[in-house]
């Protein structure tokens, strides 16, 4: 009938008789209510992070955005498409969302690729490189550091542009009056494929582990 | 210690005690070999369509790339920034994934907005007005068929738009090679959130409903 | 004896010893008593949408009228013969029924005929031509969008013309009425002939399924 | 969700996991390949003789035009709608029908109607008085006999009325023409609803049992 991949077809069938079957009514509702998510989520594409995995969330918590190495660009009210910023401008002043979360993660081809200064372009377009370019200098400062290993370094320049991109967000002026009056509450995130550890940004801007001192965190280590 | 939401932090947990704990082995894995997705996914931020949710799909299946009403432009090597672009060529030149899937769903709100001719910016960036001037003059044309109703024009739009997302995907050269390679397959999807119902593209450009004449979908039906 | 088909004979045969012998004495009564249908159904002449059979009804509960296309004109009194008014004007003025459905169908062979602009007379008489006219504008005006699939456009035309003939309905003084002092109401539905799907109008003139939220609507999806 | 009839909600669910459950293959098919009816079956309103179910008929068998007391006006190519010879037209000329199968039936209100003489209009329409207008003259010859009973008189017209329509399908030159190659044959039938008898009309203009001397008809009647 159409040559859809047959591995997706037969998730789907296994979501409808599972969790769609559980969650038929949420469906429903969500679809006449409309969305109120709680969480603009800004993700990177990699397949090893899918943040609705990740947090366990439901259909209806997480508005998410996902590009390559989860960045944010600065507001450019210049006419152009920005396609990260509508979602931003979209979350905050439509949905009115209480948390804005960046999430990066180990391993990132994006970062990666910023890092590597032979890198060439992958295409005529070199959409890639122009799209990395939002990092650039902070790569080329940490690049320059031959004290760092390269697995060091690249863990640095996740945790930079995580910190960058929230740095950028609070140049959109309805971030910034929504965040200032209480209503808006800007988090970053690191996830560690290789662990599953997440990491999350604390007010100094160091990444911490928030399950740590958890009671409920040694049983999860237990059961893992 | 952190202001981190408690809501993402006990979901966090139970994918640890729950998914990871199951699936410790994989992640580890893919974090030493790197991820090689089959699927690019370009989907809506849309909180009630979350692709892995939908097509049941764990880690290192699906790159993902979710903007605003899930759109892509065409190919533009104009050296602006491209985020859905940059995306597509990473998934096709470097991770060289098998099939370009875009999947649109209803109740889409970026959709509702293009069909919305008093629509204000949402903010002097106006980025949402820009974002989907993509799908303007589709907007307008269907609009201005005043026989159907807003959600039967709605439907028709997000369908118009997923068709012409895969037209613009064809204006990519590296797309375009590998597709008449026959090494990529390029689909589209639609989503119906009050059903659940998965509709996919077949080659007339036609909405159909891929499980109805799987033997399995009865099974799964019995199953609901 | 007579040429009369033998497959009908065979199957009359087959009525009469099922379920004529079943329903025998409700046969008996109707025939005595008279019949009082709940509902004047309104259908297409098409082979695959028997009302009987969708709706599973018995002796006595539907009478129905069946014409190209399940269309209803506007009121008439200009003296000519109106075969559709008729059957509808004995409906509510003698037999006073209760409801009345237009229903209409995927794949309809009339709507298909009205939106396809290379049609030829099929006779001198050119029957169906002036019996599509009824929707030639909304014909013309679907047919204009160049952005919908033809198996698109002709399912907007099957939905427009079903409000449409219940619009015309209400040009029926005795219809407008028995419907303003509550002693009628009017419906529409469309069946899809490919997967059984019933669709009912709501308020709005959108069509939406019925049985999705009913209880007994999954118990039947097992059973089936 | 709509004020739609439970009881033929009700019903349609009966069908879905009934009828629907087993022919759901016939349904696809019949939807992709088209309907190719072997019967075009001119029928009455009638609650109480539903053709499908008379000759207990599948999905794809039988094209059915239904109006009250299953007439055929003469051949009129005078521009006029004619929802009658539209639906002839495009059984004979699209579908090429084999039979052509006109059904009367006993107690039909129509001629009744035709045959009362004291019959005000119904509405200032007067639908149905210029729908019978087709019999009148039948009617009032048939009505000046004072040797037969009113049942009698009734039973009469019925069955002249059927001869009537017969005679006035073969003004239709497309009919006529089809007959003569011997591709369609043209028929007449007579159910009775008090005793579920069917009666065909032979060469001769008479209606007969066929089921009379088949072997089988014992059989059924030993069940019924």
């Amino acid at each position: 009938m159409t040559d859809f991949p047959d591995r997706l077809l037969a998730g789907y069938r296994s979501f409808m008789s599972g969790r769609y079957a559980d969650e038929r009514e949420r469906y429903r509702v969500l679809a006449d209510t409309g969305q109120k998510p709680h969480t603009l989520l800004i993700a990177c594409c990699d397949s090893r992070a899918a943040p609705e995995t990740i947090f366990d969330c439901g259909p209806g918590e997480l508005f998410v955005v996902r590009n390559v190495a989860n960045m944010v660009p600065r507001y450019e009210p210049d006419g152009q498409f920005h396609g990260t910023s509508a979602a931003i401008e979209y979350a905050v002043q439509v949905l009115e969302i209480d948390n804005i979360i960046v999430m990066g993660h180990g391993r990132c081809g994006g970062i990666q690729a910023a890092l590597d200064p032979t890198m060439q372009p992958l295409s005529p377009g070199d959409f890639i490189g122009r799209w990395m370019a939002l990092v650039r200098p902070a790569a080329e400062q940490i690049q320059s550091n031959d004290l760092m290993t390269q697995a060091e370094r690249q863990t640095a320049l996740e945790r930079v542009s995580i910190r960058n991109s929230i740095v950028n967000l609070q140049t959109f002026p309805f971030v910034q009056k929504r965040s200032e009056k209480g209503e808006l509450r800007v988090h970053g995130a690191w996830f560690d494929i290789s662990t599953g550890e997440l990491w999350v940004m604390n007010e100094k801007g160091d990444f911490v582990r928030p399950d740590l001192d958890e009671p409920m965190a040694e049983g999860e280590q237990a059961l893992a």
